[in-house]
C-alpha cells in the first residue's frame, strides 16, 4: 500500500504541473491580448499540445490505478475527481488557445474601454484559476467554496463588456469584425471561470464528501 | 457476478435516457429558434435541472459501482466512459438552454438567410448527436469514427454563418444584438457538435481500448 501512496503522489505532482501549464497559458493568452503581443499569442498556440498530451498521460495513470490498486473511500473520490478536474484543466487550455488566436486577429485593433474592461475580467478569471488549484493543493474546502460566488461577478463583467461592445459596433460598422472577436474573447473568459467553478466544486466533494454542484437548483427540486 | 451484470445495464440504461433527455432538449431549442416558438423554448428551459439531477444520479451510480465492485478491463473502461459522456451530454444540455434562452430574445427578429443557415448547422449537430448515442448503445466504434471527420463540416457552416451575420450588422445597426444572438446560437451548435465528437471518441476507447483524442497532433508530436 506504500507504493500506492507514491502513485497517488506522482499523479497528484502530474495534475499540478498540467494546472501550471494551463495557468501559464491562460495569463499568457490575456496578455498577447492587452500587449497586442503576436510572439506572446504564438506561444501560447504553440505549447496547447503539450497540455492535451498531458491530459491523457493523467487519464491513462487514473485508470491505471484504479484497475490494479482497486481504491474506495477517500482514494478512488480523489481518483474520479483527478478525472473530472482533468477534463476541466484542458478545456482551460483550450480556451486560452482560443483568446491567444483571436489576440493575433486583433493586432493592429484598439478597442478602447472594451479593452479596459477585458482585463479586469481576466484577472478575475485568473484570481479563480488560482484559488482552485491551492484549494486543491491544499486540501481547502473553504478556500474553495470562496470561489463560487465569483462567478455571478463574472457574469455581471461580461454582460457590461457586451453592452460596450454592442453600441461600438452600432455607432461603427468598420469595428463590427473586431467586436465580434472581443465578444468571444469575454465568452471564453466566462467558460474558463465557469470551469474554475467546476475544479471548486470538486474540491468540496473531493474534501468534505459534498456535492455542491447545481446546488441552487438541487435545493429549489427536492 | 450476476448482480454486477444488473447494476451495469441499470446505469447503461440510465445513461440513454440521459441521452434521450439531452437529444430533445437540442432538438426543441433549435426549432424554438426556428419557429419563433416561445412555449418550446421555455419547456427546455424549465426541463434542464431533470438533466442536472440525472447527471448527478450517473455520477453517484459510477462512483459506487467503482467502490463496491472493483471492476477491472472492460467493465472499469465502461465506467471511466460512462463518467465522460456523463459530463458532456450534462454539457450539451446546458448549451440546448443557452440557445433556447436565445430563441426567447430573438422573437419577432426575422434575420433571412442566417436563418436558413442555422437549421442546416442545427440538422447537422442533431444528426452527429444521434450517431454518437447510437454508437454508445450498440458498441458500434465504426459509427463513432463516421462522426470524427463530420467536425470539419460543422466547422465550415460555422465560419460561413458568421461571415453573414458580420455583413448584416455592418449594413444594418439595427440588427446588431439579433445577430450577435445568432452568432452565439451557431456557437453554442458547434459546441455541441463538438461534445458528440468527444462521446463518439469515448466509444471508440470503449469498444477497442484506443485512446483517439488530440489525434493529429499526436501522431505530429510523437
Amino acid at each position: 500500500m506504500r507504493q500506492f501512496t507514491v502513485e497517488l503522489e506522482e499523479l497528484n505532482q502530474k495534475l499540478l504541473e498540467m494546472g501550471g501549464l494551463v495557468e501559464t497559458a491562460i495569463h499568457r493568452s490575456i496578455r498577447a491580448l492587452v500587449a497586442q503581443n503576436p510572439e506572446i499569442a504564438e506561444q501560447v498556440i504553440r505549447d496547447e499540445p503539450r497540455i492535451n498530451r498531458r491530459q491523457m498521460e493523467i487519464d491513462d495513470l487514473v485508470t491505471g490505478l484504479l484497475a490494479r490498486r482497486q481504491p474506495v473511500a477517500r482514494d478512488l473520490r480523489f481518483l474520479t475527481s483527478v478525472l473530472k478536474i482533468n477534463t476541466d484543466l484542458e478545456r482551460m487550455g483550450d480556451l486560452a488557445r482560443h483568446i491567444a488566436q483571436r489576440a493575433v486577429t486583433l493586432m493592429g485593433h484598439p478597442l478602447g474601454q472594451a479593452l479596459v474592461d477585458i482585463p479586469r475580467l481576466g484577472s478575475l478569471v485568473e484570481s479563480m484559476v488560482l484559488k482552485c488549484l491551492t484549494a486543491f493543493v491544499e486540501g481547502d474546502d473553504q478556500l474553495a467554496r470562496s470561489i463560487l460566488p465569483l462567478d455571478d461577478e463574472v457574469d455581471a463583467l461580461r454582460d457590461a463588456i457586451y453592452e460596450r461592445l454592442l453600441t461600438v459596433m452600432q455607432n461603427d460598422p468598420a469595428l463590427v469584425p473586431p467586436a465580434v472577436d472581443l465578444i468571444f474573447v469575454a465568452r471564453h473568459l466566462e467558460r474558463i471561470g465557469d470551469h474554475a467553478t467546476n475544479i471548486a466544486e470538486d474540491v468540496v466533494f473531493l474534501v468534505k464528501g459534498v456535492d455542491v454542484r447545481h446546488h441552487a437548483e438541487r435545493l429549489e427540486n427536492v
